[in-house]
């Protein structure tokens, strides 16, 4: 009988694999380093062997696991990722090609999506059908989710919403367009922010002189009431609220969960985005969209691609 | 046999009905004026009776009528309305009342959505699963459609997109917001803009002195290379595109496509958006994203309470 599912990560550093019972709690997790040499082509190979290995540890035989899923880091349609740079990956046939080595049914969706739905199903999320999960890391990403599903769109850019136009028209994204949100809400958005402002100001600030800023700097400072960084985290607010209220005339959420490293900063950002959502947003969504933050930290990806497996 | 379906439109002067067989093209419309007196308490009952007279001229029971799908104007949540001002409606269990009154099954969403549905089905959207759709008229509505799916989202605002924050944040919008979307990019908007470029610039303009401006007069006059009306149709179009990449980059719909009155002024339109939306949009989503005009006209609505219908 089928009991038991995996859940996999696939980072550009590590891989992470969740081991799953269907629809329960996480009952074990391990991970293996990514290996991106020759354009990451033993990624999939090195994941079929890791969940074998432990399949032989625990005795179990294919009969006893559903299937697996999987959230890759790029944008993904039909099972096909496009291009994965960070995996050394041009166009990979991610679900055929997995389905092929391990013979198990494969589930595929990008990683942000994939985190999304993590948090949906045991996270920040968990009890509402429509959601947006907004990642604030590196860059921004993000997963739209309606009626308990991804949407993934067209071209599987489906909650691309690092790349959503912001009011800032000043910094270039990796994506080579002046603006998108990620350029100002990303941690490095937000050090960017900080830097802008205390060159252009004379004010005292904690965070003058210190080398190598972090976001989490700029958010410890805010707390303790100091200018610049609370004149950063309100330009931060501002963008990423404005996108926001766009955001909730589109697809409508009951909530929006804000996950990724700068959410660790807890309540205050929450504060400073819902400030300016109430100013931007059409007015019976600001008293019905709730804001909440990620509760599963790294481990929404494997939570969500165990998630995508169940749905198989 | 269930071979038939009725469609209707519920608009604040008429009442659009059409009558289509199952899955087929519109056999035959009617119309009847909307009663708003005393909270527009009528307005249900008038459309049972004029659809069981026209089942009776044409001899059919109810055994031969699969269901009415309706489309209304206001936010729409698990069939009831929470307010239509146009109707003079307070909260009205649309769905539950009619399928007393009537004795058939019955289908309703918002009147933009069904819009929406109705040009995904047999209009500018056809072969599209997944689609937005603005209706830029006196004011700005919209649907998105999901896998087929209209997205009504938590309290029904799914769509809601003239309540989109724009760029601009001078105007008051209906809503009480200022700077939405509708403010700049309405058949209103555009003539307000029109009027404000009259007033700040002493070019020569065929539109100058004219009483009344119309929207349509304004793209008319763009047409001539009229500089405040380029100018006019550069800034609806700039407001427009830059929503438009928001859009993109959430549900990413593999067509935007635009009816409503505005509409009708033709490819100028759809250039003006794509000029800005290229220059906003996430780079893979400028080839790939299509840009359409509605067909179906004041069709629209009754097509798609057609198709809602069919859904059933």
């Amino acid at each position: 009988m089928k009991k038991y599912i995996y859940g996999v990560d696939l980072g550009g550093t590590t891989i992470k694999i969740g081991f799953f019972p269907i629809d329960g709690e996480l009952i074990e997790k391990f991970e293996i380093k990514t290996n991106t040499e020759n354009g990451g082509i033993n990624i999939l190979g090195d994941i079929v062997k890791a969940i074998n290995s432990h399949m032989l540890a625990n005795k179990l035989s294919k009969d006893d696991v559903k299937g697996l899923g999987i959230g890759v880091p790029g944008p993904v349609s039909n099972g096909i990722v496009q291009s994965c740079v960070n995996l050394g990956w041009g166009s990979v046939e991610v679900k055929s090609d997995l389905e092929r080595l391990i013979n198990l049914p494969v589930s595929v969706s990008n990683d942000a999506n994939v985190a999304g739905f993590g948090e949906l199903w045991k996270g920040g999320g968990t009890g509402y059908n429509n959601l947006v999960f907004i990642t604030l890391g590196t860059g921004v990403g993000g997963a739209v989710v309606c009626d308990n599903k991804i949407v993934d769109g067209h071209v599987g850019c489906g909650g691309e919403i690092g790349h959503a136009p912001s009011l800032d028209n000043e910094f270039k994204c990796n994506c080579g367009k002046i603006g998108c949100l990620e350029t100002v809400a990303s941690a490095t958005g937000i050090v960017r922010i900080a830097n802008k402002f205390l060159k252009t100001s004379s004010n005292k600030s904690i965070l003058r002189g210190k080398e190598n800023i972090s976001s989490k700097d700029v958010f410890d400072a805010a707390k303790k009431n100091d200018d610049i960084a609370l004149k950063t985290i309100d330009y931060f607010g501002k963008n990423l609220g404005f996108v926001c209220a766009t955001l909730a005339v589109t697809t409508n959420p009951e909530a929006i969960v804000f996950g990724g490293g700068v959410s660790k900063a807890g309540d205050i950002l929450i504060d400073v985005v819902k400030k300016h959502f109430n100013e931007y947003a059409f007015s019976v969504l600001r008293e019905t969209t709730k804001f909440k933050l990620a509760t599963l930290g790294n481990d929404a990806g494997i939570y969500g691609a165990a998630y995508l497996a169940n749905q198989m």
